[in-house]
């Protein structure tokens, strides 16, 4: 059996019985932050483009668009609610679920899935994720090769994938269904980290969703492609992937023995993309020791590193989360970094621009044999005083508390307190909702407005 | 300007009075031939479970699906055409059409686009397609490297930034939002060889087409992407091509001087994947000059052209055109290659899969500095003889009579002669056609009757 068919037979055959249940605690955790991310960005202007789109689509009201009162088609649903969820590059920082849950969600509500289906189809599209990660871009860990360095963003590629698999899960594929979901995934899996700090970005992500649910339901309904799109010549590993750049242990070791939702992915503290963490936790830190105001300082030095924060000069919101300048410059003025932050009118702001040419870009010296760098952020202050500092590790959210906080303080810019708190009452008990549709009761609707 | 500037700038300032009158011409004949091959096509089985899923989205009527009564959305008509524009692999071989036409007709129909405008869109968007490819898979040429090496398909990729383009003009976008719609595209560009074989191939370009409705679509709505897309770190040519592999002038070379339709792409004779062409030719015309029947033939060897013609065990019809066994199986039996002969029931008969085992795979031996070297068919007697014959040249269709009568008897597998008839005189006069929603008046309803 190869590689396409095992994964296939994986996903159809595991029950949510078959899941530890610290794999399914932490994937509620993990929904719950997607889902409050994919609330907020339901007000940034992406959201408007893409509901007038929708509105203009006109399809069958199947299911809902998280943060509107609109109902459209599931795949079209998916594809708005998998954009949404990337809009704000605040989602986990291995990225996964911002295709799978609205994949999942969208197909789950259009066919009255139980929260135990969810959740099933949840942690094995993550599981399948990980591995298609672990496995197609591993040069990547190795010698910074393979397709995420290249240019390919794993969201679009894999997602497309992982997202058949959750869809597929619900939908209840067999096997060879389920590997034609694959290889029809595969036919429009792509995307490019180059539209990273723009609206496209996050289209991304929901083009991933999309395909996924698409190739879910043509395979159910007897469409064909190829069962072996993973290994095959001129397959999928074949084109993102050079000669001997794939670990293909990775994408089966311990295949249903260990379910990488086990393991919390790192949750983001701050709503920008995850290189900019560590020059903004040094930063704040720095100035927390030091006292010195946005006056004081002469420039701030750190890596921008612009293989995937390239937008050095930000000319919309949307761009902001990848954008070091600009992010170093309202830690600057505001002595902190959050959501409310990242508006039109601070990216043009006088006073941010301002502070924004303060920060310079020095990138970081990789020492042989290193992955990565520490980031080490230096302040130059106008009395001739240097600050300097080194951050290894990034601080994520790890305790229930706190991740629930963040979910309350971004659901909430959508909806209601009594909602965002029914919301998260649901997904904590999520296995024992018998229709899902109750979740979208609360993120769809023309009731979202604000207490 | 960078390259993707060019690009967009050209297309937005290019018109049909700048573009040469030979070029129109010619794309008036290939236009024809890809409407008669997705009539053809829409008879299959996939057009069924497309039409199944697209009656499920409910999408607003506004533009119609080709060889049914279905209307839909724009992108999603797009999507559907073409993907059975690409259903047979019937299409001309550099294939373009299958992507571009599907990408301005429905976005044109929505629009009340006129004739002149489909041809501008289509020949400017076909320019963009050739220029993509040319630099994108310079590659290919020098040393069988480049994406479509590796596996990615053409079609789906740079194929949705050429069908971006093509949409773009219908909606005429400014030079911006044209830069815009090809990052937006390049979001979702995608799509492997493997899938060669199965419906997923078709839907590859059916993909291209949507992504390039939808990219134009939400540029001019003012949604945002990276306007670097092909040149920019990270970006598509990076994504796609290693180090050296793209011929950046080939990009712009003679840009606006020289229209790459001025000259006819090769338009097929037979119904299969190109790489099958030179063998099938070879064989019948040993079969002609010897006299031969498939009771005298011990075996017949010849190159299968594994990379694209995968499927050597073939189960469905849609994989007969990717299977040299079958394909030479049928020339066999049949004398022949045509449309008629790819249907399940041929697949599945005893006397071609006992034909199929008489045809086998003699890999082509490339000499050095050769691009690609003539196809060599042999065949073997019962009686001791051996004949064997090279091809070195691929015979296309290339008088409009021959081109017509192509047209003809694909178009009449779906439509009556008479509106088939229709359709030809409104192509040939392509540029005079004030609304093209007359095309699809011929193409989609509920007359589809064969007289």
């Amino acid at each position: 059996m190869g590689p396409t068919e095992t994964l296939a037979q994986f996903v159809v055959d595991t029950h949510l019985r078959d899941i530890p249940s610290k794999a399914v605690e932490i994937s509620k955790l993990v929904i719950l932050d997607v889902l409050g991310v994919t609330l907020a960005a339901a007000r940034q202007p992406v959201a408007r483009i893409l509901n007038e789109y929708l509105r203009e689509c006109g399809a069958a009201p199947k299911a809902g668009v998280i943060g509107s009162e609109l109902r459209t088609d599931t795949a079209l649903a998916a594809w708005a609610n998998g954009s949404l969820a990337f809009v704000l590059d605040f989602d986990d920082n291995i990225h996964g679920s911002t295709h799978i849950v609205p994949a999942a969600l969208a197909i789950g509500e259009g066919n009255n899935a139980t929260g135990a289906t969810l959740l099933e189809a949840y942690i094995l599209g993550r599981d399948i994720c990980f591995r298609l990660d672990a496995a197609l871009d591993a040069g990547r860990r190795k010698n910074q090769g393979g397709p995420t360095s290249r240019g390919w963003f794993a969201g679009g590629t894999t997602g497309s994938l992982a997202a058949a698999a959750a869809a597929g899960k619900v939908l209840g594929l067999n096997a060879q269904q389920m590997a034609t979901a694959f290889g029809i995934a595969a036919s429009g899996a792509g995307g490019v980290r180059r539209n990273f700090g723009t609206m496209a970005k996050a289209l991304q992500t929901g083009n991933a969703a999309r395909n996924g649910v698409t190739a879910a339901v043509l395979a159910q309904k007897g469409f064909s492609a190829d069962q072996t799109i993973l290994e095959a010549p001129m397959g999928f590993a074949s084109a993102l992937c050079l000669e001997g750049e794939c670990d293909w242990d990775a994408l089966t070791k311990d295949l249903g023995k260990f379910f990488y939702m086990e393991q919390l992915p790192p949750i983001k503290r701050f709503p920008t993309c995850t290189p900019a963490h560590r020059p903004i936790e040094g930063f704040l830190a720095l100035r927390q020791q030091h006292g010195f105001t946005a006056e004081d300082i002469e420039s701030v030095e750190s890596d921008f590193h612009l293989r995937s924060l390239s937008r050095t000069d930000p000319q919309e919101a949307i761009a902001g989360p990848n954008s070091m300048p600009f992010i170093l410059a309202i830690a600057l003025l505001d002595g902190k970094v959050t959501l409310e932050q990242f508006t039109d009118e601070k990216i043009h702001d006088p006073r941010v621009r301002a502070a924004m040419t303060k920060v310079r870009h020095r990138p970081n010296e990789r020492r042989p044999g290193q992955m990565e760098p520490p980031d080490r952020i230096t302040v130059k202050l106008k009395n001739g005083a240097v600050h300097t500092i080194e951050v290894a590790e990034r601080a994520t959210l790890k305790t229930t508390t706190e991740i629930y906080a963040k979910y309350m303080s971004c659901a909430t810019m959508t909806l209601s307190r009594t909602r965002a708190e029914q919301l998260g009452q649901l997904i904590d008990q999520l296995e024992n909702v018998p229709d899902i549709a109750v979740l979208m009761t609360c993120m769809n609707g023309d009731e979202l407005t604000i207490d």
